[in-house]
């Protein structure tokens, strides 16, 4: 008897591929004609559809050898509906292109598909359609669509100044999985900081929920949270005075504390630069209550010759914290 | 003076980069959100809306040496176009993800957003959204909505036997200017092949014009007639029997003859096993008046023991013609 050879995507026709994993793939609660056709056709009883798209590389927003196929599908797939989930609207469909080299073996394909299903199924979101490749570099680029449910989407640019600055969800825990990662240096306890880099899991209903309180604008964090509080000021034209994350999110920075320190960095700057939690980062009228998860952050103000529009204080400097993401330059 | 090199990608910032060609890019009759937030909002007056994505790789797809940057962004608009079209539906909405290796001039990418303009902009059709990485490899991934306008999509499944099967489009141009430049014995008198590969024109009114017109089933030929004839008869329980292209489509053959017996090939193989020229493949029930622009290739027929569904043949025999491209095998 000879050892079987994995099989690889290489091994089979595209048909084949195709067939063997279209079962893995939920069909959503809009899906109208499911993959398999020239296009799928989704219903948008809204009238208006959301749509946003993400494209993952590996070794660059994720690397093989940290996770399984699954994580990487669960992972594409929250990542973009964390997108929808931050226009106030509810994601319902995606479809999911990928690139793959010749030995990628099957195995993983099917996981990655069962990650993407575990993260949309619950939801009701279909897996609606894809295309694949052959290529180099093995890459997958998620394309989500949502319904807004009659409501206007919450857009970035509607903050103004005495606005409240509020965010839902984690911040600064899958920088510091990642840099565990990177750094080869995890130990025991630290695999709930690597799974939340692994599968993140941001409060999706919280981007709803915020529309639904009066949110003025709003926007996902996944480029680090500075940076992308910075556009949203820019986008409305304002700045935002945070808190010290010491102050406005003491049980964070004291959760981080001791990686941070193992890894000999500062876990404030996980929590200011770095991005992948794709928690919700709104701004709410004074005085709105806040939904059920939010956690006030700060202010928004209005610029002026010293802090033009786009500027992020924190207490009442401009922190010196290297900015998060910059897929050309990191 | 020194001579100043061209900027690359990696010369500019992320955020520099996409406010670089942000507005080079149109904005279609169905926005209400452009690009630049979360997520785009389009707008869905059907109720429903068609998606299809489509994923080109440097080097299997397309090769940068073979044209400009706006060829490539041109054929990645219109090779999904044309999946719209062949539900039946008017293409609303694009978004474009890409993977693009550091050293990429920004010139190219600014190119392909021209050339995704020029065939989207026309039509009304948005550009409304992307993201963009590093990457080893260029990658094109290309996500396309549409809408139905209240009519039924056409699915590749309704042919009956019986039913007329009509084409609309070229057949084997794409194929023999893609012949013409792997060969690199392309002439003067070949521009125009070349152009049809680089520069697909798919009839896309022709789609939503056989929907109108009762079609029973239809796909957008992009892998070969014959593979994409054989899908439609798969899906629809049934075989197609093709006339000889001689037969059919003789000043197809006629127009091709010249530049195959230079390669020492046969036009028919390109007819009928190139793909890439995105026309419309449609079945209609017999005695019904084609809409403008199609011509019968054949008929119809009923699976049998001796030819079961997906059969396709070309006078009354199984062609020997190598199958359309099939992207982890050739």
């Amino acid at each position: 008897m000879t050892a079987q050879a994995e099989p690889t995507v290489a091994d089979l026709g595209e048909d084949e591929l195709i067939a063997s994993f279209v079962p893995l793939l939920p069909r959503g609660r809009t899906t109208l004609v499911p993959t398999g056709d020239d296009a799928a056709v989704i219903a948008a009883p809204d009238g208006r559809f959301c749509v946003s798209t993400d494209v993952l590389v590996e070794g660059h927003h994720f690397r093989l050898a940290w996770g399984t196929g699954a994580d990487v599908g669960w992972r594409a797939a929250m990542q973009n509906l964390a997108d929808i989930a931050a226009m106030g609207a509810e994601p319902t469909s995606m479809v999911v292109s990928m690139v793959l080299p010749p030995p990628t073996p099957v195995s993983w394909l099917h996981d990655f598909c069962r990650g993407l299903s575990e993260a949309c199924g619950p939801l009701g979101v279909g897996v609606d359609g894809g295309d694949l490749s052959a290529g180099e570099q093995l890459v997958v680029a998620v394309t989500v669509h949502g319904d807004l449910a009659g409501r206007d989407p919450v857009l970035r640019s509607g903050a103004r100044p005495g606005d409240v600055v509020a965010h839902s969800g984690l911040l600064g825990r899958a920088a510091a999985g990642h840099a565990l990662l990177a750094s080869g240096r995890r130990g025991g306890s630290d695999e709930t900081l690597i799974r939340d880099f692994l599968r993140p899991r941001p409060a999706l209903s919280a981007g709803p929920a915020a529309a639904r309180a009066g949110a003025t604008a709003m926007m996902d964090v996944s480029d680090g949270l500075l940076r992308d509080a910075g556009r949203l000021a820019r986008r409305s034209g304002a700045i935002l005075t945070l808190d010290p994350p010491a102050a406005s999110v003491p049980d964070a920075v004291a959760a981080l504390a001791g990686v941070a320190a193992r890894l000999e960095t500062d876990p404030t700057m996980w929590i200011l630069g770095g991005g992948e939690d794709h928690g919700m980062l709104a701004t709410f009228p004074a005085g709105t209550a806040l939904p059920e998860g939010f956690t006030v952050l700060g202010r928004v103000a209005a610029a002026s010759a010293e802090h033009p529009a786009g500027t992020v204080l924190v207490g009442d400097a401009v922190p010196a914290v290297r900015p998060g993401w910059d897929h050309f330059r990191s």
